[in-house]
Formats: C-alpha cells, sequence, structure tokens
C-alpha cells in the first residue's frame, strides 16, 4: 500500500482522516456535503478507486452518508429523546394518553405497520413471562415512523391466557393503550425494567428500519411488573441509533 | 455476479445468509468454530474470494469473530449488567463502597489506566455544568478491563474551582470516591440523569477498546446534580457494546 513518509496509513486511510479531522473541527457541519471523488483525486492525486475507499470509511463509520446521485454529506444526529421514565408514569396512560406520545415532543411518530396475532412464545420470551415455552402469547408488533423514516420496531408479548377476550388482542386497544387494559384486568404495570444494548442490524432489520451503512441498532427489552411481581408484558424494541437518546432519570 | 435461478444475491451473500441461518438454529453455538475457506469453497464450489467475502459479511455483521490463525467463531455475547439506579444509590457510596462494584455481579472489573487533569472545559460539557466554555475543569479519565479486556472508558468533569483542593484532584478518591468527596463539600449528588445513545467507534475507541470488527459502542452521558438542581459532574463513557447490557428499573 502507498505510504508518505513513514506514514504507514494506506492512502484512502489517510484521505479519511484528513476528512474526519475537517469534520471534527467544524469546517464541514452536519448535513454539508463532502468533497467528492474527483475532488479528492484532483486534491490528493489518486485513482478514483482510493477517493472512493476514502469517503466508504467514513460511511461505515457511520459518520457520512451518500444520497443517491447528489454526493456523500456529513451527517446530522437529530435524535428523538425518549425519556423511560417519565414516558411511563401512571399520570399518562391513567389519563389515556399513548405511553408514546412523550417520545417526540414537537415532532410526530407514526404508527405505520401494526399486527396482531397469536403465536407460541420463544423460549426466551416464556422466560421472562414465566409460562411454558411453547405456551400461546398474544403478539402486538408494530413500526413507527417519523419524518417519514422508520425509527423503532416493537414487538409487545403478552400471555395469552391473561388477555383473551380483550381489546388488548385487538388492532385498536382504546384509550390509554394496553396498560389502561391490563388496568382492567386486574394487572396494571407498578413497576418497570428495561434493559438495552446495542449490535450491527440483521438484513432484515437495516430493510425495515432503511439503515444507512454504518448504523447500529439499540435494543430494549422492557419487562412490566404487577404489584405482586408477576411479569405480565415483555416488549422487544428495536430502534435506529441514528434516530434515539435514550433518557433516564432516578435519585441517588 | 452469480445468481442460482430466481435467486438475485450474490454467491457469498447466499453463502453467508446460510452460515447465518444455521447459527440462529443453533447448528453453531456461541464460540464455536464455523467453516473455514476450504471447507466453504468445497461445498458451495466457489472460489477462496467468495468464500472470504461471505465469512467477512458475519463478522461486519458481529455475528462472528476471527481469532488470528484458528478461524471464524461464533461470537458469544456474555455482557456484564449494569444497573443504571441500584448502583447509584446513596447507600452504596455512602457505605463506603465504589459506585463500580455493583456493575459486575461475581466477576472482576478493574482500572488499568487513570489520570487526572486540568482543563478548559470542552463546549458541550461547559454548556451541562453551566459554566463559560473554556473555564477550567477537573477531568478524572479512566479505562475499565474486564477478565483482561477493555470494556468501558471513562471521562468525569467537574468545575475546577468547586473541587479544587480536595481528594477529587488526585489520583486516589479515598474511601467512598468522588461522590463521598462531593458530600463533603456541601455537594453531595441528589438525582442522576443518564443519556444513552449508540454509534460505530472511532478509530481511536477502536483501538482503546480493542474491538471486533462489527462492534459499535453505547455512549453513556451521565449527569449528577444537587439538592438545588446544580450539575456538578458530567462522566462520558464509552461502552463496548459486546460488553454490556444496561439495566433501568422504575416505577409506573
Amino acid at each position: 500500500m502507498a505510504t508518505e513518509g513513514g506514514d504507514r496509513r494506506p492512502k484512502y486511510q489517510r484521505i479519511a482522516d484528513t476528512i474526519r479531522e475537517a469534520i471534527q473541527a467544524g469546517e464541514y457541519g452536519p448535513g454539508d456535503r463532502l468533497p467528492g471523488e474527483n475532488e479528492l483525486m484532483a486534491a490528493h492525486g489518486v485513482a478514483r478507486m482510493t477517493a472512493r475507499q476514502a469517503l466508504g470509511v467514513l460511511q461505515n463509520e457511520g459518520i457520512a452518508e451518500s444520497r443517491k446521485g447528489a454526493g456523500v454529506f456529513v451527517r446530522a444526529f437529530r435524535p428523538l429523546r425518549r425519556r423511560g421514565i417519565e414516558r411511563l408514569s401512571r399520570e399518562q396512560w391513567g389519563a389515556g394518553r399513548s405511553i408514546w406520545s412523550a417520545d417526540t415532543e414537537d415532532r410526530t411518530l407514526v404508527v405505520d405497520q401494526v399486527g396482531v396475532t397469536e403465536e407460541p412464545a420463544p423460549e426466551r420470551i416464556a422466560h421472562v413471562l414465566g409460562i411454558g415455552s411453547g405456551n400461546a402469547v398474544c403478539v402486538r408488533r408494530r413500526r413507527f415512523v417519523l419524518d417519514g423514516k422508520p425509527v423503532l420496531l416493537a414487538a409487545s408479548y403478552l400471555p395469552a391466557a391473561l388477555v383473551a377476550g380483550s381489546a388488548i388482542t385487538e388492532l385498536d386497544t382504546g384509550p390509554g393503550g394496553l396498560y389502561a387494559r391490563l388496568g382492567e384486568l386486574g394487572l396494571a404495570p407498578v413497576r418497570f425494567r428495561e434493559e438495552v444494548r446495542s449490535r450491527m442490524p440483521s438484513r432484515d432489520e437495516t430493510s425495515r428500519l432503511g439503515l444507512s451503512p454504518g448504523t447500529p441498532v439499540m435494543l430494549i427489552c422492557r419487562t412490566a411488573f404487577t404489584i405482586d411481581g408477576r411479569s405480565v408484558e415483555v416488549n422487544e424494541m428495536t430502534l435506529d441509533s441514528a434516530a434515539y437518546v435514550l433518557e433516564y432519570g432516578f435519585d441517588a
């Protein structure tokens, strides 16, 4: 690989490093167009493939993203702020509002896909719900879209025997949503646990969330517990990491 | 690109998909060795480069990882469970224990790099601490290692004027750590906010955390507030996402 002086980095890596430093120094701001292949070829005296590789490095790091026909741009991070604790407070769903409305501040998060099915519980879900693996669960799957871009996949699992005949098994759960209905069944959640991790997306997640290269997903597994410590719902969420900041506040 | 029947996927992608399905079906478990290039060449009648690309897809997805000279293996996910709320409870640091000890259950998290400096506050930090950009902050930087592998970088920022002369500016903050010392200064934190996001690592983070390809980082920005709502510390943490699950519990 071509090097300059004592510098062992391949040329495309050095060009990528130069552009990255310029971004970090604020020479290119969020949404700005980066120099294209032709400009990089002229400025650094390299072949097109080298220029393309340099821009590819920045895209794989998630710092830049390509827009078809328009070039490569500095990625903006203008996330939704998801408040884990306030959004789930009983005041909200008790008053008939959806727990999701607090997600968005003044931006509009919309469900564009929804489905309700009854399925045998996957082992990991059965384990958390304390039911036998393969026992029936009611599964509510939704996709949420912000400004036309899918940002969140959610799959909520509840023991089918608990919720049979309630609006939980229907597409529209009614005012106050799922938790209000659980309350009417004497199963009001009083405590929640959220477990958060991150990994690279599967091909299916990439396609369903429309993810750019270099974009991990965050996974939230939320479990809802009743007053007697029974887990009544597990919600597996898959979030576009470029669209979300999660916020948790708590006392010392 | 070579295809088979109506299948439009390139060959390496189809091979990767086959292996991924076998992993998901449990044919290969965490830590198991996957078929090598020679085996894939023979089994699928493809060139070495195609076999290598197929294994590369799985590595970039974080599903598999290569060990030098030994082959490519299914990645295990055996994370630390970091409990955001319990670990910061006053009972812990009030009793002279470090807030970090609860991170690890029975595994040992060790600080292998530590540094304390005084620096001008970066703009984002000054903003949160409510001080002028460029005002001096005491910065405590640590790297944490688990089973010999770095898993966490932490940089804690405090207004230098607040902590001058206290053990907070020394390498060893003494029993109960930073928060016990803040308490002695009349600045005991009573409330914390954690903001969590995820992105691909920078080259520097990849090297300091020894990250495999296809491994995002999780970022936690934790702010500590006193009883009168003053922010006295901002801790920026960078976590190996393959090593951590974050847990938050809260009441409805």
